[in-house]
């Protein structure tokens, strides 16, 4: 059998409900796999190579554009319940009776609807650099969020490395590797995210963030075990929403990393690779005996 | 060589400056020492031997009674900053050039305290169950914690079930788990700690905790490494404490536990020690490379 890799995965259609999903898959076969929900304006070629081989060292990792995005058809719709929804249905069109689900960002608002829509579904979550329905400055985004989406760029890129990287030295050095890692696979790649598409996601966003009564009640509900991990400074979804995750979700741990902003993944993927691969291996998730099953 | 353990280790006494610090030392030996300090009205045998064993397994754990606590001669100060200078007093009476320190609950502040002091004898810094100068009610404590101290139990060890657990079935479970470890040792026990004991770090608290202008600015001084760790509901030092730790020491992890409370390294003591070894054996704690140097 060949193994594919993240550079080498080829793109992938199945199509339902007159959507063609485009995805890829890749990784060790057996087990549960990860399905990765993207961030605003990302398609699968926004993946850090090191954390989607790194975590297909042990599982099957599928990446896949959501309905409207990139080299997915369809339309972007206007609520993440509806991406929510849009994810189940590709998820149970591979033919999948488990999944466990990764949202980064606004993927992890689409990973919260797929585990309230289809919670058969859905083993584990890890939520990364996101947060809960009326989080704190998620209507309207964070100012330095709208000043970075709202610069040019020498190059385009470069957006990515005030979005996920913090201003540090260490962090944006980081950052340059992590482009450099984004860019290895040369073949095949996803088109760039539509206007319209952002602007889709953009309206959902704001729905997604509007103020609640009891906002985060909804969070109860998500009975899963779940990993919460964010950067210390996330300045796009700000760092107190992934605690707020954590403190109203049943069964979730937290991890912040040090001088990391929206990006954590992509800063401290060995870190990250290892605590998401021990969570997604435990049998038991946060044992409180003395001794692990591990 | 004979090997201690947390239960067979002796009392052992050092004095310097007319203290006689009572202090256990097991575990590995030949590489940095992990020295622990101890909670509010805690003794040597207030620690959970699945954790001190469990950290034992890969380096040298010593335990000590601070100044003027349980086993130890002297006075317990009414600052953290004097329990702090003792604690390092302590340690260079080992004749230790380096430690790695670890404080639990009040034992935390003493740990800031010698990391402030001491910079060029601590290593790394794991800080559990605890908060910064003037972090959140910590000034007066928190009315959950006068409640729980203030109540009186027909067993004595079931304040413990009360400070260190949540309500939760699993975790008073896992609390009863953790009383009967405690009490594995039978030989050689630490005294209680007099009331005059617990009234000086009562007094330490109030000073430590009074609100302050830029209160959270000294933290800036504390470079090494660290570790925060804590449970998802502390009653006694808010976990919003630990969120406060994470975001102002420059060089910080955070991880927060599931359903747990003050005691979240007595309820999970797998994780703990995993987490606080893999931590301390790091060669670079938070790598930036796509493979860790393990």
């Amino acid at each position: 059998m060949t193994q594919y890799t993240h550079q080498t995965a080829p793109t992938q259609i199945v199509e339902v409900g007159g959507i063609r999903f485009a995805y890829r898959r890749f990784g060790k076969p057996g087990g549960v796999p990860l399905v990765f929900n993207m961030h605003f304006m990302g398609t699968m070629d926004h993946w850090d190579p090191a954390v989607t081989d790194g975590v297909a060292k042990e599982r099957e990792v599928i990446l896949f554009d959501n309905a409207g995005v990139s080299s997915s058809s369809g339309d972007v719709p206007e609520t993440f319940a509806e991406m929510g929804a849009n994810a189940i249905a590709f998820i149970r069109a591979l033919g999948l009776k488990q999944a466990d689900v990764l949202g980064f960002s606004i993927g992890g608002l689409v990973a919260q609807e797929i585990a309230l829509q289809a919670p058969d579904i859905v083993r584990r979550l890890v939520l990364v650099g996101t947060g809960p329905r009326s989080g704190e400055s998620m209507d309207t985004g964070t100012p330095e969020g709208a000043q970075i989406f709202g610069a040019t760029y020498e190059n385009p890129d470069d957006l990515w490395l005030r979005v996920h990287f913090t201003p540090s030295q260490a962090s944006q050095a980081a950052g340059r590797r992590f482009l450099k890692r984004s860019q290895l696979r040369t073949e095949d790649r996803d088109p760039q995210v539509a206007e319209i598409a952002a602007l889709a996601q953009r309206a959902a966003i704001a729905k997604w963030g509007a103020k609640r009564e009891n906002a985060w009640d909804y969070l109860k509900d998500i009975k899963q075990p779940a990993l919460v991990i964010n950067g210390s400074n996330d300045v796009i979804i700000y760092t107190i929403n992934s605690y707020i995750l954590q403190q109203n979700l049943p069964n979730a741990q937290l991890i912040i990393y040090p001088d990391s902003a929206h990006g954590s993944l992509f800063q401290y993927p060995a870190l990250f690779v290892a605590d998401v691969t021990r969570f997604l291996n435990a049998e038991v998730p946060f044992p409180t005996e003395e001794r692990s099953a591990a």
